[in-house]
């Protein structure tokens, strides 16, 4: 088998996008139009895979580093013909060139493996639609071979009728792309060289057009606009939602979720409306998302049940843990079995272990629990003096007292009781009771004040 | 007239369902599938009501215990005829049996009505369907009368053309029923037992066969995948939401309202968007529901604002009572008139007589409040000493100050005022200003911390 | 050009809201159907508009008095020729009267443009349906001009199969209209003064009828039921998304944003699911707001990120501030550029100067906070002694440590340090650390309470 390259252009400005950013850069299900084609083309493992970029500056190799590495200028931008030249000289002859583009962003690799299948002819990706108006017309002599490509606005009555239209996706073998690119002429009203006029180069020279169509229509649809954009988000959001369903995660409203990553999950997953998922999530058998969670790059073990309104973040939670309502796990959070975490608490770079309990509006930063430890409602890990981050380290079966400051660094030893309302500044013994308290006073014929005359 | 008795058929795996738990205990709108069956039929006032269960051992009878008391195990499943069979031994050849399906959750009682019009006939519920594919169906002699159900596999393309179906649901005397069944014979590809050829055997009889349709298409629709369940979950809640909107309720938006259970409601309610009921609800005139607030049996009676963002459970809130944003009432909770609860406030377990206030960041548990208590920002009641559950006692008119806990069990006295940042271990007197603080001082010449090198 | 009067039927009950609100009082995108009608009226600058009021007492002026001036009581209610009449002793015979609906809210100012064309005609809005039933249809001659109105139960099949129907809203010289008016018959089965019989009146007379049509159908959509209330609720924010689409605003869902007001974007904003607009809101350059936040009457400066469930209400935002997640800014709040206001903190009358944070669990209530200072979680600002409020003044470069109270009125001066746990009730010294802690002791041989028999 030859060689693949793909070349991706890019290059275009989106001035129907109302942006500083150029089109490609614009986000689709978290990520930006043009990476979706990136990753696509990634798996099939193409020896040079090649982005043509132009407006927007450096903005496009800059977002894109660390996905490609090749990346070519198209500066000025004279049409899709000149975009694939400008790729051209980094690709070997005896190799077949994939051209994809920057805002057609779902193009699925299965559909790409059928557009591969001819080395030697030129093969376009090719579809039928009901209403082909505004798109080039794929025109066949008897047999079926094709013989052109017409434009909308070149096109006789008869062709206009025809309703298998170029999706503007092809590919093609190197050297005889080489060569047509270099007889391309800019000789129409945008003085712009089309890729498209390759066809009609194939055919004069013999060369077999091919054709082959997407699985689904909507995977050549481009992006022009933000209505466009905000189109194909939902579709593809259903697209995902229905494939969760078909592995029998049950959705609440498949309308109402939202996928920006790789969601995966176990057996009997349920989740419920309104949560969204960012980046690489596992939810593992049993796990329950409740209503209007928001779940990021995290990992959560079988059986655990995440309250509505919960916030995580690069956590990781294991089973049988109790997350939420309103609870918020920032980056850096792991937490072991049957851990509770319940309102208005937040954990950040903390690792608490199990059975461990912080129910009600407290902030755990920097900080490495035991087990079966209960933190009162509204303790507070002191882990940031002005300057500097310090650690809290408490140990197993402690119980912290509600309202407690724990001024970092310091630590509670293994079952030691901290009385309530205590600011912990210095290490608390093991076993024992430590607090810090004023005592309580009542102080007799004390008026309270009066109303302020306006 | 003669007594009913009721059959639901519930022993499925509903393997599309990919899940360890029978087909029937998935839920639609908060409740098992089979749970919406029986409820339904328990309004016809059945003799006996029996479910069939088969698949996930004995899940079905443990999580229905409480609401039907007729349980057979039909093993093997053998067929819908056999799982019928099943059921027989225990009731009377003098009474009408009607047959339900577990995954049919959504059948209406007045459709059952009309069924169950003719004691002495076969009655079957039919349905005319545009796209009939897939279904049996029924086929009538000249005059109208029913003469047989075909499978679509033993149709003629005659046959297809027919667009009444089948749809399972059907009532027969049982003295009829039991001779009928005994002489089913399972001479076909599954081997089965199918229901369905009663049908010629009634007709062979000269037993009428009558026919009823559903009110509504939707009420027989199955469950056999999640994305199935997905769809009759959105049709139920559309049904529900147009339900509440003919009252006059007001909806921000039909689409994203959930009802799970029963919501009752009074003349001028709003509820704005992503709201979720749970359980039985009731709001009374004039309450506003804030956006994604999630209120589960609960009673809010009228002129109370719930803001956004509230999460009611298992609570009963008084008149013109102001709750919310972010305000969690837990079980047990009950407010008087005129209560605010504010943002980040849990209230558990806890009544609070009219006017009192807590309004920020907040804890009250196993508390009694009493009228016009004014509790500070970052108020917690220490409710539990790692062991045991105390309860917290404020009188009227007391006033809590900031960042105070109470260690329960403990009593603040009427028009009692405590000192903002105080651990308070003992009661209170009424009346009198009581605080515990340490001196405020200032240390000159202390340093900050420098930024400790990496 | 003639003087413009507008008059407002908005007398009718709406038996079918099944409310106690008069009709045109429930509310489209938060304001009052007739308030549409009357922000629209307003823009077409007429000399006298005047809304003509019944049912529901003094509830409509009551609620439209900042509005409009004009209100003319419709006691009984005889029909809507009747309801005219009631303002034309106000209006002048040499000016044009346009008549609108209270119940017909999203009338757009261009479509009445169009219908005033003509001054000394009569003029019919008038609309082709394809489903006209119900509706008044315009008859005309060979020649196109209309000759009359037929209603729906008058019509002949051949006229029933007219499309063209009457919206009811027409402008006419006032004087004629005064004429007509005062000819009005109530001769039928209702016994009311139907206005749109002046059509016939005119053709009799030779004044000429003009039409003109709404640039959209749904302009014409009355509200009857909560339902259609609804529905015209979703339509009009679905009009509303989409102008944003098109100014090139994102949003990740179309259909889930709420736009109750005027919402006016800079470049690049992003908007993410479930989000709430409220009265005029502003987003300049680049900000994002992340999913289900709640934004009404406020000002968000260029590259600011909302994170979700934020609720911002009458607030100023600065630059690169970074909100929420969770966060609640309430009335007065004042932000300069890049501050920060973290999960669960609630910040009231407060204006807090550049680079400030305030990042965790804290109540931030009338205060002025200088630049750069760091306040620490469960900070409280305890600004109500019960009967009156104070304001906290903190210095440019302070820290706050965790869990303070700052106990108003009170000053924390420029580079102070406040340990954490501290009751502040004195003026802090500048660029000194001054705290209030009890001593920590720990108290060997306690022993934890044990679990008492139940």
């Amino acid at each position: 088998m030859k060689s693949l390259n793909i070349v991706i252009l890019a290059a275009g400005k989106g001035t129907r996008m109302y942006s500083e950013k150029p089109k490609v850069l614009h986000t689709l299900a978290g990520r930006p139009l043009v990476q979706h084609v990136i990753e696509t083309a990634n798996t099939l493992s193409p020896g040079v895979s090649c982005v043509v970029y132009g407006h927007g500056g450096e903005q496009v190799p800059q977002t894109l580093a660390d996905i490609v590495t090749c990346f070519v200028m198209q500066e000025p931008q004279l049409g899709t013909g000149h975009a694939v030249q400008q790729a051209l000289p980094l690709l070997a002859d005896d190799s077949t060139t994939l051209v994809l583009y920057g805002d057609v962003p779902l193009i699925q690799a299965n559909t790409l493996h059928k557009l591969l299948m001819h080395p030697f002819a030129l093969n376009l990706l090719t579809l039928h639609m009901e209403h082909p108006t505004g798109y080039g017309r794929i025109v066949r002599e008897q047999g079926g071979k094709v013989t052109a490509i017409v434009e909308e606005k070149d096109a006789s009555a008869e062709l206009r009728a025809i309703k298998e239209v170029n999706t503007g996706i092809l590919a093609a073998p190197t050297g005889l792309l080489r060569q047509w690119l270099s007889a391309l002429k800019n000789d129409n009203a945008q003085g712009e060289y089309y890729l498209t006029d390759i066809v009609a180069m194939a055919v004069a020279q013999g060369v077999q057009v091919q054709t082959a169509h997407p699985t689904h229509d909507w995977e050549v649809l481009g992006v022009n606009s933000k209505q466009q954009l905000a189109e194909l988000e939902r579709l593809w959001q259903h697209v995902q939602a229905h494939h969760l369903l078909a592995q029998g995660v049950t959705l609440a409203d498949p309308a109402r979720v939202d996928i920006r990553g790789k969601l995966t999950c176990g057996r009997d997953v349920e989740i419920d409306i309104g949560c969204i998922f960012e980046g690489n999530v596992h939810l593992d058998h049993r796990v329950r998302v409740g209503a209007y969670s928001i779940i990021r790059e995290s990992k959560i073990e079988s059986g655990t049940h995440i309250a509505p309104f919960s916030l995580i973040d690069h956590a990781e939670v294991g089973n049988d843990c109790v997350i939420g309502p309103y609870a918020r796990l920032r980056p850096g959070t792991k937490l072991h079995n049957e851990v509770h975490v319940g309102n208005f608490v937040e954990i950040k770079n903390s690792e608490i272990a199990a059975q461990s309990k912080a129910n009600h509006l407290s902030y755990i930063g920097d900080s490495t629990v035991g087990s079966r430890v209960n933190i009162g409602a509204g303790t507070i890990t002191c882990n940031y003096d002005g300057v500097n981050k310090h650690r809290t380290v408490i140990g197993d079966d402690a119980f912290i007292g509600s309202d407690t400051q724990l001024v970092a660094p310091v630590t509670v030893g293994h079952g030691a009781t901290i009385g309530a309302g205590s600011t912990i500044t210095r290490d608390a013994p093991a076993g024992e009771l430590t607090l810090s308290r004023g005592k309580q006073t009542t102080i007799t014929g004390w008026q309270r004040p009066k109303k302020k005359p306006r």
